[in-house]
């Protein structure tokens, strides 16, 4: 969810050298291939219309040249939004671990406000809104469904060991 | 999610004098009400009947007066399975904080299987199925929307200890 800590998630696994296929890349390929401009409007239509035009794992699928091209122990896919990806991800490749980062409402709010990124919301109504349209397409179902979920509520040091532990564990399984 | 501790939960809390209501009891009335069997079966298709002649937040609704009565520092509710639900909840207790109890879908699944109650899976698949019909009623949605998270991938020992703190730190919030 919006402000639980993804972005710090995929910085501290490619600073351990993992390769890192953001979903979000995709869509921002296809609005410069529309020769758009990468506004949060432009974005938020073109992934519809993906999703419209080659189904609701649209982006997953664009990924996968990415992911086959990438190498390292571990490829990292930053953005999972919907089991529908899920499982096209898991029909490519076997050994996907899907990890949730949480941090409750209250904890995302105050971080989000903090930041204050041009889409970030500036009071509780559109944090909600936002919150609801990410659950909408099916958000919560993936967090549910993950292998591993790592609680955000306390430190950025806390936040990163507890990240290097799981990759640590992810490379012992395989 | 079934198999993640929320059994636990309502027995530690019990154990701590709070109150519980358990939204499952309200579909077992109206079975007994309707002159019905308990079985898993006719306890499934009172819950829908509900839904559908009373809205969504049906059982919720049924909870209210039960709440109401109940007396205690903190009341629990055992059994929260939707957005639409909590939203009744927080109109009617301002105070209403979301608790949601994670485990991996591997261990979920280990456990059940070592439970075996009538209604629990015994293969992979029907884990699978259950899992799904749980996250099509919106179940995820309100996971990821919890206020406290807490993960029990741990032992009984840990999870208890883990529901304490939850529990305190709520008593100190009010």
């Amino acid at each position: 969810m919006p402000g639980s800590g993804k972005g710090v998630f995929r910085k501290t696994v490619q600073r351990m050298g993992c390769p890192v296929v953001i979903m979000g890349d995709v869509v921002r390929e296809e609005v410069k291939r529309r020769n758009l401009k990468p506004t949060p409007e432009n974005l938020g239509k073109t992934m519809l219309n993906l999703r419209e035009l080659e189904g609701p794992a649209a982006i997953a699928k664009r990924c996968i040249p990415k992911l086959k091209k990438a190498t390292g122990r571990i490829v990292v896919i930053d953005g999972v939004r919907s089991l529908a990806e899920v499982e096209i991800f898991k029909k490519h490749f076997p050994n996907f671990v899907l990890v949730a980062i949480y941090a409750s409402p209250e904890t995302r709010y105050q971080r989000l406000f903090r930041r204050k990124r041009s889409d970030d919301p500036t009071n509780w109504e559109t944090f909600m809104e936002r919150d609801l349209r990410e659950l909408g397409v099916g958000m919560g179902t993936v967090i549910a469904a993950a292998d591993h979920t790592i609680v955000n509520e306390g430190t950025l040091a806390q936040l990163k060991t507890e990240i290097r532990l799981v990759m640590k564990e992810m490379i012992e399984d395989e």
